[in-house]
């Protein structure tokens, strides 16, 4: 618990003054003022967060945490659970979403085996640091132990600070889980106080049925366990999942060295709900890749007062919606560092 | 006339079978069924077009055509209208918006001069094929001759079918123009028949009053030009701009060489308009970058049945949101050619 006191405690908020000095900059651009829009406003955060330094983007990198769920006994996922393993060494063949999509934008996929129910052989892109194999049956009791909630947030904080000295610019998110929307939603509803039908979807791609029993064994994996909403960590430890803890911890490292972080879908947002309310200021580090289809989603971008850059009907996490964020940020941040200002290119300015 | 005619004939709707074919392999890939949403649709209806064939992607080109407006004179713009030529050096320089957006989706900028007010002097990466030196002012009477009208769309076709021979894979729309929302907010009322209420916006910047000018300035255009909505053609001529009858020629060219073309924003939605109304089949061929802050931009999508890939708040044009658009298809295309099955990945399959 030390651990994660002391990186909250470095989180800062960025300067005004920063913010100021970066939309200063691109409204010299020879562009009528503000005609690139959220482009310019993703710019000037990264720049912000970033001291003006913002180019050339050196290490791009997304981070998968896998973990499985006992949760899946209920019946909760299209998906048996097998396919958690086998999704990672899907991933770690390259042929996988995340893996097509990061190298479009130009960023390496990390996977880390954070408590799935398979002994992996060590290999290249795989970092192997269970904190169990597959969490407990959240309908029948806690997911975790506090002590595994806090170890799985300690994860993802020592992955981001060896990946910060290591150059990395951006950092985005990624899940791979069989059965994790069912803790993500149950979650959401904890933190929220929202109605679990409120945060309740079909996941990879439940029937009528299986929705039902989704949502009552979020009711009642509620009301065994009892999550305190006050204590993000109490609420990952009772309903949560060592990926989600991971994530989550991955967040708090970002905010803590000022890198600008890229949350996926559903379960990255789960993730960053926890961080965001174990310390507030750590919003401004994070952006919202894009909207997924699983409809408590918005809950997470009305908490996180910011909207997703991306609308494209996607749900399939892995990281998937942040590799694609990652490449819409960095063309913000060339505009930002490459573009000519009306001075330099003399273009008159208009008037407004 | 016959240029164009002849274009248009060879023009052919995407067979349905190839629809299937490139749905059945995207349903293989190893992940819950459509789970990548529209990165889906794109890649299937690419694949479609390229007859299956969709790997790797080879050149990509955004056309930024320019050209000036008499209409200047009456008000209608933020900017003076040196600023065209001046942002066709800008172009050159490689340091404007389009430039920078498209370095980031490794796509080459092509500027044709296709009717500025200026002489420029010949050089790398400028194309020169004047139809004229602006515009006429369309407040006072046509905008340029029939025959202009199609010289403009030939251009454009011509360009297409070179780039084509030099193995361009996809090709994207961009406007430069001082004035340019007025014509093409005219060509929007024209031909939709819609309020020019709804079809006007602030283009670069203009204030309350402006935009009440621009409002009658298109009145009077219409009322004093007449332009008949049955004809796209003389609509062009009445109402319309050298550059936009260049892209209208682009993306009519594009559908008759099967090249799929991402059309920018506003201005490149008018000379979508005038191609589709030509021949609606070139729907099929054409991916919407963006939904521009000008308000008429939405009756655009309405007549194309297509929503934008991007919704960010931007109204620059140049081809910048074709820059981004090109991006993310790519991204879909090498989702389709690049993920492992669930054959050949060894996934289990879910049930829904």
């Amino acid at each position: 618990m030390e651990k994660i006191k002391e990186t909250l405690k470095r989180i800062e908020s960025i300067p005004a003054r920063l913010y100021a000095d970066a939309r200063r900059h691109l409204d010299r651009l020879a562009i009528p003022r503000r005609s690139l829009g959220r482009l310019e406003d993703i710019a000037q955060r990264y720049a912000a967060i970033k001291n003006l330094k913002v180019s050339p983007v050196r290490k791009k990198v997304i981070f998968t945490f896998a973990g499985d769920h006992g949760v899946v006994e209920e019946g909760v996922s299209a998906f048996p659970k097998e396919v958690t393993p086998q999704m990672v060494l899907n991933f770690l063949r390259g042929s996988a979403g995340v893996n097509v999509l990061a190298r479009h934008a130009g960023a390496e996929v990390v996977v880390i085996d954070i408590g799935v129910d398979y002994d992996f052989k060590p290999q290249q892109g795989l970092i192997i640091d269970k904190v169990g194999y597959g969490t407990g049956n959240i309908a029948k009791g806690p997911a975790m132990t506090y002590e595994e909630a806090v170890r799985s947030i300690n994860i993802g904080i020592a992955l981001m600070d060896k990946w910060k000295e290591k150059g990395t610019d951006i950092v985005g998110t990624g899940d791979m889980g069989i059965g994790n929307t069912t803790p993500s939603s149950a979650i959401l509803a904890a933190m929220s106080g929202r109605n679990i039908e409120d945060v309740t979807g079909r996941g990879t791609g439940i029937d009528d049925d299986g929705l039902k029993r989704k949502i009552s064994t979020i009711k009642k994996a509620l009301d065994i366990n009892r999550p305190n909403r006050d204590d993000p960590i109490d609420v990952l430890a009772r309903v949560g999942g060592y990926e989600i803890g991971g994530i989550a911890g991955l967040i708090i490292g970002a905010a803590a060295s000022k890198t600008p972080v890229v949350v996926d879908g559903f379960i990255s947002g789960a993730g960053a709900l926890i961080a965001i309310r174990l310390e507030p200021k750590i919003k401004e580090y994070i952006f919202a890749s894009h909207n997924s289809v699983e409809s408590g989603h918005r809950i997470f971008f009305d908490i996180l007062g910011d909207e997703p850059l991306l609308d494209l009907n996607m749900r399939l996490g892995e990281g998937t919606g942040a590799a694609l964020g990652i490449s819409l940020i960095e063309a913000g941040i060339r505009i930002f560092s490459e573009m000519a200002t009306f001075e330099d290119s003399g273009v008159s300015e208009g008037e407004y």
